[in-house]
């Protein structure tokens, strides 16, 4: 029944299939309550599955901070480690030098849980009534932002700051708002009607956060 | 069984329960799959519900729209439309005066749908990546607008536009960012790491958007 | 790595499987919440996507409204629309004239909200306890049909009415009840048996709602 | 800190909160994911609670099937048994003589799978495009009606038959469509008009159904 | 526009598809909420489906109970029974002989519901405090496991038990412990550390429950 | 309208509600999704939140890890931090010395993710299918154990490891499975039957594993 042609076949389609995802599906599936013990990618048999496929090492060489960068964040969500896909969590491991910032962003699909794993590090948080929660995290201290609200961390002592953070969804995303608002070819009209402020200060802030 | 002492303490505790939820509990409950017909809230007796509880008229007067302002939105959601309670879906009736704005904002809880009604409007949306997308819609079209994503409308035609929008959660909330970010009190040094520009710009911003 | 004949392959493969999805999948895929900012289409080069994608104009011609009937619908759903797909809503444009009715029926799989835009329309809304509720909607007047119950709407005014009705699914499907019941084949035993009337009853509604 | 007086109080108003509840609160709170083991009713002391809480005996007496009625359902759902609140499933024992039938309904919340006991039944299913589908169950076999679509199940042979339902929701409504639409109150003018027939013959089906 | 060429391969490839699935995927995909009426596997034609599909007549030779078994289940999910996709249910017959048991289980997808159909039955449920919670059923009792707590069933009369299990998932899993645990090749130095007993004792376990 | 008596009988009837919570509710409410920003509790005015309301400096102390046991782990689920409920999410910090073990348990509400702060650390997942999956983890390594899969972590090196564990639920839950199966008072004849060995290996178990 299955000839040795449909075999052949059944092996060339597999490499097409990944290469036509890797080609023309930039954006990924669905995230859905699974009804397996766990996700396997198509084309993987799941027999060759071994303890590797549930472990990620992207963080053994830490987030890759390179000067003149004062931050950086090395994201583990599902594009980076398939086997979470369907499990609705993720981490990312953060490096902030002094002066370093995690700009003002939101997660459109997840709640971030952050842990300081070293140094000290100021936090905030508005909600959607405009109000600020801030505070100084020790090593060890836990502070939750809420899915979709606009928060920021950034290291005002001396020393460099380590973070992990957790996200309630294998792929949270996120909204980095300075370049999300004034890298993206707003029209200025827009701008300048938003923040009631004439040109001259949205021209200065687009050549700021220019990429 | 029940003696008229209880039948009193029951009215009086339903009143005191009422007070209570209207004085320490400005933040609603929350907006899970009803396991009934649809939501009775607590001290209403079912029997007494008729197809008013199921009708909204908030908006007979329209918006609300007073000049100087040229953008007015009348949200109808669960805190104002109790029956949406568990549904999973509101509205609001938008209206823009010749250039009126919707500013810059996002939805942390829902994807939002935009028709509009008469006029001519002009949209914009920003993805994670930072790349824009905009139309500028006519009667009857639609844009939606998905989850947790920033987005704006504005009207820069000369007639007046009227858009319904319907979110896909009873209370989807909204992050108005100019305001969320410069009128919240984060500290200058924050803002002005966010954003690259110096202290002169950020108070600018912040006198603009004072409220 | 790539080959010509590979990216020959992938491009004929494309082509093939919108075609296969066309012939041999009536039934769509399914609504799960997203990990990705928004939906894109298997074969679709995010990089392509504009403004245009997130914008429908099907409503730009009405609801084709064709005499002799007194009633049309236009949806919108993810079918039509995609876009909305794993965003959880969509809308319909409804059109009534005096004597038209969108007739008893249920949504599967959504709440529907229904906004009135112009004229009066008679509601009426009925629970598992087979309690009825109505109420006769003025302009702008919002009532809320909960998930899977049975509702119609009926214009008894003189006027032509148009309303909007937005679901809390992208693709709430509509179970027509006069047409699922006698429309459908069920065997006449069943239905006198249900609704305990003689065959000539069952005949003349049979008959009434033929196709 | 828990003076006499506290602890009375809360005694007393324990008994307040579940009168109250008796009272006031026909329609039952929601079904959301746990995040606890199982559900604990508000005034039970979880250490009291034994094996019995997870049991339900209501089946023990059959379907209470009484003269001249031909067909019984018993619902074992979260108002009957406290412990499947949040759980997301109930059953019901089903008994029908020769003649009987579960009219034609739906379930507004949850998909239902009938199993049959013993005998032979006849079962019936309609989708949203008004396409039937039916079949004639032997003893052990199963049937699964989809969430929200019309079905029935009616006893063609000459022995008592008995089903097993289980459904997909703690509480998933029962929408009797014959009672629902001509049982309800529901005018003359919508019933003529959404079933296309005289007034002579609604008159009739009312008549029938009435209660 | 679709020429015989296309069909002619369009056919080919679903039947590629199907024997490709069939080869490499033993696990299977998701249960989302739906956006269809029911769910229609790739490569079926929705118009060919009948009653058949949403039957499952799996159960009608009993569940294959072999000497010297003392015990035997027979699954009904959506591996076995395909329209059972995307709705949240599944159901299982069981027999146990005399002395037979469900040994000590978890379903990590699913609360269990389990109805007694004839004999008296043994059954024991234990939070995650370690509290046991047993009863003995009798015909028609019904027992809830909540998702993910451990439990089992045990024939402790001189008579068969038959009994239907429900679950409130397509494919909620099954853990079976004994098996889990120690045939599953842990380490030697877990198990004792786990259980605090020397090797000996593993080694018993280990030998007893060997495959 | 809202008179002294009225708002005293308020504050009182807030706090006796405080401690009757604290009295007769022992297991928590559920985690639906929110439909406000956060989650504020009853009793508490949300305009005296500040940024401590979502900060948890629990683990500032450590594990509380002390002599003899070799491993120890600090929670900070929703128990312990109230920001978290309705957000999905919460954490552990886990400490084994050389020898120590986090013993065999599942998560009956959620996924794992373990990220090794320092030290090596062997893990092992097993699959419903009795699949053992391990890995030695070093430093910065990432583990996924999807949703209620058993699962163990043992230090078999000679240094300390620390490790942060995240969870896609605000209140996962933890069967110890040991305990669970020998510490909670199931029969001697179940377990006997369960695990085929005899009563002597059974008392030797009990006797190890009793609290």
């Amino acid at each position: 029944m299955r000839s040795i042609w449909l075999r052949r076949m059944a092996a060339r389609m597999a490499l097409v299939v990944v290469l036509l995802v890797g080609v023309v599906l930039p954006a990924r599936a669905s995230d859905p309550e699974l009804t397996t013990d766990f996700f396997v990618p198509e084309g993987t048999n799941k027999s060759t599955i071994t303890g590797e496929y549930f472990t990620s090492t992207i963080l053994r060489n830490g987030t890759g901070l390179a000067s003149p960068a004062k931050y950086a964040i090395k994201r583990v969500n599902s594009d980076a480690f398939t086997a979470l896909t369907g499990l609705g969590i993720s981490t990312a491991l953060l490096e902030y030098l002094p002066g370093g910032i995690n700009t003002l962003h939101t997660h459109p699909r997840g709640t971030e849980m952050l842990t300081v794993v070293t140094g000290e590090l100021n936090v905030g948080l508005v909600d959607s009534g405009n109000k600020l929660y801030t505070n100084v995290l020790q090593k060890g201290d836990i502070f939750v932002f809420p899915k979709g609200l606009v928060h920021y961390q950034i290291n005002l002592s001396n020393e460099t700051v380590y973070a992990y953070a957790a996200f309630s969804s294998s792929n949270p995303g996120t909204i980095s708002l300075p370049g999300n608002i004034f890298a993206s070819g707003i029209e200025d009209v827009v701008l300048e009607t938003a923040f009631k402020v004439d040109n001259s200060i949205i021209d200065q802030l687009q050549a700021a956060l220019a990429v």
